[in-house]
């Protein structure tokens, strides 16, 4: 049921800026925000035009709140689908709280987080997988989440499913009229062309289900475990991975990041650094447990770095031996895993060592984290481990887990009417399995939705959007 | 110099929020946002009409940014008076700083502290006492400070000294026409109304001058001192004291502030809240000097309240006897000061022993800050402290040592000029002090200004504005 009443918010991160947004929706909305808005040049909020802006004052019985600009936009053209007002005033906490106030007490109601998005997808204005990539949208940080949630939020990968949908719905139909005339038995429903639909719809699923381990990787950040010891350079080395990156930041006064994540985005793609220590085989109970650690942490990444100092090799015989039986089991009890070995702080060391080292440890990379030596090096091989190809072809990934579970069992559906079709079911069987397909398929695009889902998905946003 | 190149930054506060506004101001402002703006109907930007909304994508060879709203002000009509964009983006870091990334690298540079300011000023949109109050307006964090500020804004005090300054060279140019004529004996300029205009200048300076004690007290908060041994319920009371403001806040989800400051809005005026241990006699040389620096911070406050538990008056005849001499000493000492004497936690002392109290301090306030009994009365002692008269009154309140040295400048100018006028001196020495005076008026308003004063005031604003 699409409400009735007036909602606001601050649609601005709360805090102190040179402006700050609020944001009302609902029926009333104008109506209530004319009440308080004095126009420099007498003009009635009412009465203008959906898409323009208005420079006046927040009054309220002679007391000026602020001079602000009022941007009117009319139903159904507005983000929520109902008349929106956004007041864009200046940014104090003080005169932010007061007009919310104000508003509060005359007619408007604090919104719940996403209540703006909500009431968009209950106008038709997005469908659910959209609205959704909204949240994912403001909560992405790196180029590949990014591009993902605004390929979802344009509909890519929703309207697929949406037209899917609309033709086994069709199918479906003339399945059932069959039904009303069994006694006849007619076929409406082409069976070639529906097993062909099946067919299609069961490639797309697979490929959307598929897309959700590398969608997930990237929402979340590719894992790679750094094994070294302290001191081989392991901050050095993320601070040079995340170097141009900040570079570019700082440019931008006002942004600069106070601590160096272990999050970096290189190339536009999330890695997040798992920090762990060394592997190697001991007697001793304490540092076996720290073992059992390092091993589970190499478990869930999906490229190991093992980082160690150069010159180890010149004057540590036994240390430089410790670390190629290192670097041998990682080998041999994960062959299948990326490992990138990596010599660091190569800069103390002759070209002519340098070069008797690669010829010890083959395929080692060479680095100076401090001068920078060697680190694009390290950044290819990194970006060269991640599917990225998927993701310049604008193919569709999900990376939603309720999408992904609705997808599972809407193939499982799929799979089953295709078995009936080879075992020639009835048409009342078929057409059991194939609205549970439909209601699978709805449930991503909010056809089919319930209050409880939508609190779920809604109470996830921020207050104001 | 007016600037001739577009500058761009973050309108908004830092930080993830359900939208963020990027503003870009300068001649070119709308052709460059055109080049990367795709209206979802085809418009192009550069066409469209002043104060209208336009919904879109950002786009860059084919990389879509994010899907945006820009808002289009044409000069003079905006805030900067140049050409004017904003685009409303959704809140991402990432998004955020892609964009802006895009536009610097096209066509933009980032812009300085108070540069779209500087710029409204330098374009006449505002003088410079209003361009002032944006960035008090932008830092106000009460009603008192707030409304200094919009007044100041709304231009209520730089329109005063605006017509007395074009009355003042009105007069001036009569006398040093006279001056043109010296051998005719003329006189051009009426000398009674030119008294009579010296006269309500020097009224007009003199309330203003005045108004900044007042005005700079609103402005940084009214100091008062707590003197108060630890646990004798300091935090409780200003909680209590923040309570009723707390409630208000907290009913505004996500702008919940989680420590108490010692700064605290009652009734719409800032107080200053100073703590401080007890002022006991000693011989002990550490305790005198903290009983000195007890001394210095009273010495600073307007208020100062002495708080103790009531419960001691019971079962500590020493402790009683040593408050009531304190109390005394506090008030011999300060004898214009206000002074409240609290004695808190009286939910634990029986009506009786409430009522034996108050005959043996007189004047005493019972307080439970816990159960919130007496604080009431305690915030109306605080507000009578304040010539709040003068606030409601919507009197001119100077708040800024800048236009306080001015005022003193000009006033002690227009003393000259008024000194002369009595002794007759000739109308050249006049000229010379009224050109003085003018000037100091110039400096307020900004039409008398240099690069250094341009730069040192903008440089306290924030990006964005």
């Amino acid at each position: 049921m699409i409400p009735n009443d007036t909602i606001i918010a601050l649609a601005t991160p709360s805090g102190v800026g040179a402006i700050a947004v609020i944001r009302l929706s609902g029926k009333n909305a104008i109506t209530i925000a004319s009440r308080y808005f004095k126009s420099v040049n007498g003009k009635n909020l009412a009465e203008q035009k959906t898409h323009t802006i208005h420079l006046g004052h927040i009054i309220d019985k002679k007391k000026i709140y602020d001079q602000v600009l009022v941007s009117v936009f009319k139903s159904p053209n507005s983000y929520t689908g109902e008349n929106v007002v956004e007041i864009s005033c200046h940014g104090s906490h003080f005169i932010q709280q007061q007009i919310l106030q104000l508003f509060l007490k005359n007619g408007c109601r604090m919104a719940n987080a996403g209540e703006f998005t909500l009431r968009a997808f209950l106008n038709g204005k997005l469908d659910l997988s959209q609205a959704e990539a909204v949240a994912d949208l403001i909560a992405s940080d790196n180029e590949a989440s990014h591009q993902i949630a605004i390929n979802q939020m344009r509909g890519g990968f929703s309207s697929e499913i949406k037209k899917l949908r609309d033709e086994l719905l069709n199918f479906a139909s003339l399945i059932e009229l069959e039904l009303d005339f069994s006694e006849e038995d007619v076929e409406f429903a082409d069976r070639t062309q529906f097993k062909n639909l099946l067919k299609r719809i069961q490639n797309v699923l697979k490929n959307l289900i598929d897309s959700f381990a590398v969608g997930n990787v990237i929402k979340k950040g590719i894992p790679v475990t750094i094994i070294g010891e302290p001191n081989v350079g392991k901050s050095t080395l993320l601070n040079a991975l995340l170097n141009e990156e900040r570079a570019i930041v700082s440019e931008v006064a006002g942004t600069t990041r106070d601590t160096i994540e272990d999050e970096i985005a290189i190339g536009g793609i999330g890695f997040r650094f798992i920090d762990t220590a060394g592997i190697r085989k001991t007697d001793d109970v304490v540092e076996n447990i720290g073992i059992k650690r390092t091993f589970e942490k190499v478990d869930q990444a999906q490229v190991i770095i093992y980082l160690f100092e150069a010159d180890v090799f010149l004057h540590d015989d036994k240390k430089a031996n410790a670390i190629q039986i290192e670097v041998e089991n990682l080998k041999s009890r994960y062959p299948g895993k990326p490992l990138l070995v990596i010599a660091n702080k190569v800069d103390k060391l002759s070209d002519v060592d340098n070069e008797k080292l690669t010829t010890i440890l083959e395929g080692v990379h060479l680095l100076s984290a401090k001068s920078g030596i060697g680190i694009d090096a390290i950044k290819n091989r990194l970006l060269s481990q991640v599917n990225t190809g998927t993701l310049r072809t604008d193919a569709t990934i999900i990376t939603n887990s309720r999408h992904y579970d609705a997808l599972l069992k809407a193939l499982e559906e799929i799979q089953k009417v295709q078995l009936g079709m080879e075992n020639e079911v009835s048409g009342d069987l078929l057409a059991i399995d194939i609205r549970q397909a439909l209601y699978h398929f709805g449930e991503i695009t909010g056809e089919i939705s319930s209050d409880d889902l939508l609190g779920n998905i809604f109470t996830n946003f921020c207050i104001g959007k």
